[in-house]
């Protein structure tokens, strides 16, 4: 199989003049506008011309089937309301580059893909969770985005839909390249990274009530101060966290909601967000555990009441060991010493499809760690060992 | 001197007449309310009643005075929006039955004050403050309350008001009689707080300005999390200050304003008021010194920025020894060992009224620390003995 490299980074910033946000290599393209639905038709023609079927489903996801049975590649073409160039589109202009070179070479059959709002404009990942059935169509039907539209309103409005999904039974498995969106490899000087698993997310809110009074007239010892609660508890978790994790579990207090919120009164409630992010399914639940404790021993001690929010989360995703290895070979191949495994701390399309098929992702450095923003960058040397190790994968699979 | 303490219950429970709130004794009566102006309509003839000469001055503040050189007793008579019946009502009572008594008795002089608005629906104490020289007439008419009524006309709108301020060369010294608005006495099962000093404040906002983040890609070594810098400071302050504080001095965080303020985004700044009072002006400037030192190594070793308001802040105010001596010897006449010296915590128009003559304060208790709200209350027989204890002072002084 050959690469056209040139051709692929040509592809790919022609899709970035979809919704060019006039700043660095931003883009504006959120799913259901008219540049994404622009981007999608462009799309098709490419696909079309690299010798594969476009098939644009119910819910806007492109899909370019190839003859046989098949890999799948690919990723998103939406982006933020302030997004990058690379974001998703990158891992679907690859696996177009991919697929068109296996054809011109007679090499096996790719499929590609470009599912429908994965940065959830009006779901979470919202085209790749249908397709694979973790939202029922009706349920995603009601969705609505900030300004009231609803997603059934917003696919109706999109032309050349099929009436019918693809049969996930076309495909063998699914491998998503994409942007790490975090600082790992750009600091490490890395240039690929093959991703061991998707982490699972816990989120809950807590809320500590304790005692509202004036700031002036209220001792120190007679006080019920929530935020000194929600410091405690910060610093206790910390200290307690750190027989538990691994260096790659993440934890974060990103929210915080104080009442009545003035220089001048004792507050006397807080409702904070506790998010934690694990690898390993029993780690989470441990970690959980000690967050539960720590907020009861502490409200406990200091008389204030507690009460936690639901707890919301997806599970650990782990990706198959055959792709992976795959990937990794192609890493070695590519990018010798400069390639390391990783976790995936944030969500991608991958953790959806996961339920259909075996899955693996690919990730190439993102400048400065900075993702979800006008400047999100890798370099171009990045992004093609990228796609070669990519190629160097299905090589080994198609044998 | 023979007080009269039915009339002054009577007095006082007529006064929360005005403005009731129709839920326990509570009060709805701020500034140039019409319940407000009502009371010191009913006030004016209550003071003409007990022989003094009202002086409804040009901002609202209305003096009883009497015929000569005298003390002057009294507080407030507006409330907050939603306030106790007791606040500042029970001084400007009291001082009404002081000086009725000693008129009826012979005695010494004695005037009467109610000044306007120490709740701050316009400015800070504002009545009082002009008076005092504290703001400027013309600065004070500027101020407007959150609806965008300015100072200058709802003085305007008041009727009966005479063209000039009273003399403050007519008074020898101010008595203020107040609920203590803390649960200090009341879970101490004191009767009287003879008042020390009215404790200085600072105030001052900071931020803390690190990085925004992915909370899922963003290692926690590589974060620069503005929240975790707060709690960091947080602690660090509280183990710091212990060193140098009193048992009455009181710090605060109040006010925490996290940007984005989003469960999966590390924070990226932080501004947050940190506010600290003290009976001593040098304690104080030292406490500001470990405030700045701290936040200032933290954001060193955190590798991120950090910026000072302005330090804003009230000195504190001595008691008068003279004064306060005649209220130390009344509290152990009427309820000794039942009586205390303490600071005040929170602000009075004394703090004003010192820049003019000598001033004094007497606490006594609220019923489970709880004032600016419809419960506030204090048990009859310390109000009672309140009056008693200012009666005496004013027979001391008199002598």
């Amino acid at each position: 199989m050959r690469l056209n490299s040139e051709r692929f980074l040509r592809d790919l910033h022609a899709l970035r003049g979809f919704g060019a946000a006039g700043v660095g290599k931003g883009v504006i393209r959120p799913a259901f506008s008219e540049a994404d639905v622009e981007a999608r038709a462009w799309l098709k023609g490419r696909m079309l011309d690299a010798g594969l079927t476009p098939h644009l489903d119910p819910v806007g996801n492109l899909f370019g089937l190839a003859y046989d049975r098949s890999l799948l590649l690919g990723s998103h073409s939406d982006s933020q309301p302030e997004g990058g160039w690379l974001d998703g589109a990158l891992g679907v202009i690859a696996g177009l580059e991919v697929a068109r070179a296996s054809v011109e070479a007679g090499g096996p059959p790719i499929s590609v893909v470009s599912f429908q709002d994965e940065e959830g404009r009006f779901g979470v990942t919202t085209g790749s969770a249908i397709w694979s059935g973790q939202i029922a169509l009706e349920e995603a039907d009601a969705l609505s985005d900030h300004e009231g539209i609803g997603f059934g309103d917003a696919r109706a409005s999109m032309p050349g839909r099929a009436e019918t999904f693809v049969d996930p039974d076309r495909f063998t498995g699914f491998i998503e390249m994409h942007i790490e969106q975090g600082p790992v490899l750009d600091q490490a000087n890395d240039q690929i990274g093959v991703v061991s698993g998707i982490v699972g997310i816990r989120d809950m809110k807590i809320t500590f009530g304790g005692e509202q009074n004036h700031a002036g007239t209220t001792p120190m010892a007679l006080r019920k101060d929530a935020f000194q609660a929600l410091s405690d508890f910060n610093t206790r978790l910390n200290d307690r966290f750190r027989n538990v994790i691994t260096p790659r579990t993440v934890w974060t207090i990103g929210h915080v909601n104080l009442h009545p919120n003035a220089s001048s009164i004792v507050p006397g409630r807080v409702n904070f967000s506790m998010q934690w992010r694990d690898a390993d399914a029993d780690r989470l639940l441990h970690l959980e555990r000690i967050v539960r404790d720590t907020a009861s021993e502490l409200a406990e001690e200091r008389q204030i009441s507690l009460e936690f929010g639901p707890l919301l989360g997806l599970d650990p995703v782990a990706m198959d060991p055959g792709l992976r290895n795959a990937l990794r070979s192609g890493a070695e191949r590519v990018a010798p010493e400069r390639w390391r495994d990783m976790p995936s701390g944030a969500l991608h399309d991958a953790t959806n499809v996961s339920r259909l098929m075996p899955v693996a992702m690919l990730f190439v450095p993102s400048i400065g760690g900075i993702s979800h923003n006008f400047a999100e960058d890798t370099a171009e040397e990045d992004l093609v060992a990228g796609l070669r190790v990519l190629a160097h994968a299905v090589g080994c699979l198609g044998q």
